[in-house]
């Protein structure tokens, strides 16, 4: 079965791949001007959930598996045990900080989508997705240590 | 613009309105078996974003406003800032608790989607998405206030 989408915006920034893989890069998110309305109230929150279409990602292939981030070392898991772009819908999910909004332009922190991507829908980050007890895979948490000990290292020289 | 979306799989769930919406049903996410490779290791979570098709929901209006929760006596926001189905797209959005995969059939709590839903894509919930100060709408914090009070006099009784 395929269900049709329509964009509601796009983004704009001029952050390079690494800013927007670290989840740093200032964005914005132009909403096209007839769903102006709909973002009424939306800056009374602080996060927000950003769906766009990974439009420059190419089909992925009939596998559905994918070393995690690249990482030849680990193993290959499925598409949907990971966040990689090679999905068979390309939709991205990322939970961005709403720093402002003027009329429909928002200011967002942490969007990992290129300039000129194609925006689906916005969704406010409520107490519902809290989780208190978080399981998640080994190779996970060893590819968060590896990260979190080179933004260290970073720091330090 | 318009894009393209193919279902992955479907829900199957016995549970009634009021159990989807308290997120209490224990429901199954039955993947296509093309896709069952995109499954691996998904098991190592402990919860999973489900993105589905909000099949049932009629196009949403012009306005893109909604009174939160069809509450009258609560003032109309923009959709982008609910959760409410009525959405330019109408993707839903829920992250649930993977209680068990045997295969491509997911055993999953909370999801407040209905019997036969389509299902378009699995992402992990992993701790990009943990937030320390999470702000919120006044009407929101009203409406979850009165949502425990009533919990609390139904455990009661």
């Amino acid at each position: 079965m395929y269900l049709r989408l329509r964009t509601i915006g796009h983004v704009e920034t001029d952050a390079g791949e690494e800013e927007l893989r670290r989840r740093s890069a200032i964005s914005k998110v132009l909403i096209d001007r007839r769903f102006t309305r709909a973002l009424h109230g939306l800056q009374d929150y602080s996060h927000v959930y950003v769906l766009f279409w990974l439009h420059e990602t190419p089909r992925s292939n009939r596998d559905f598996r994918v070393h995690p981030r690249g990482r030849k070392d680990i193993p290959k898991v499925g598409v949907f045990a990971t966040r990689s772009p090679y999905r068979p819908n390309p939709i991205g999910l990322t939970l961005v900080k709403l720093v402002r909004r003027r009329g429909r332009v928002l200011t967002v922190k942490g969007l990992d989508a290129r300039d000129g991507t194609p925006v689906l829908d916005l969704k406010p980050r409520d107490t519902w997705e809290n989780v208190s007890r978080l399981r998640l895979p080994r190779w996970w948490r060893e590819l968060d240590r590896q990260r979190k000990r080179t933004r260290r290292t970073q720091s330090k020289s």
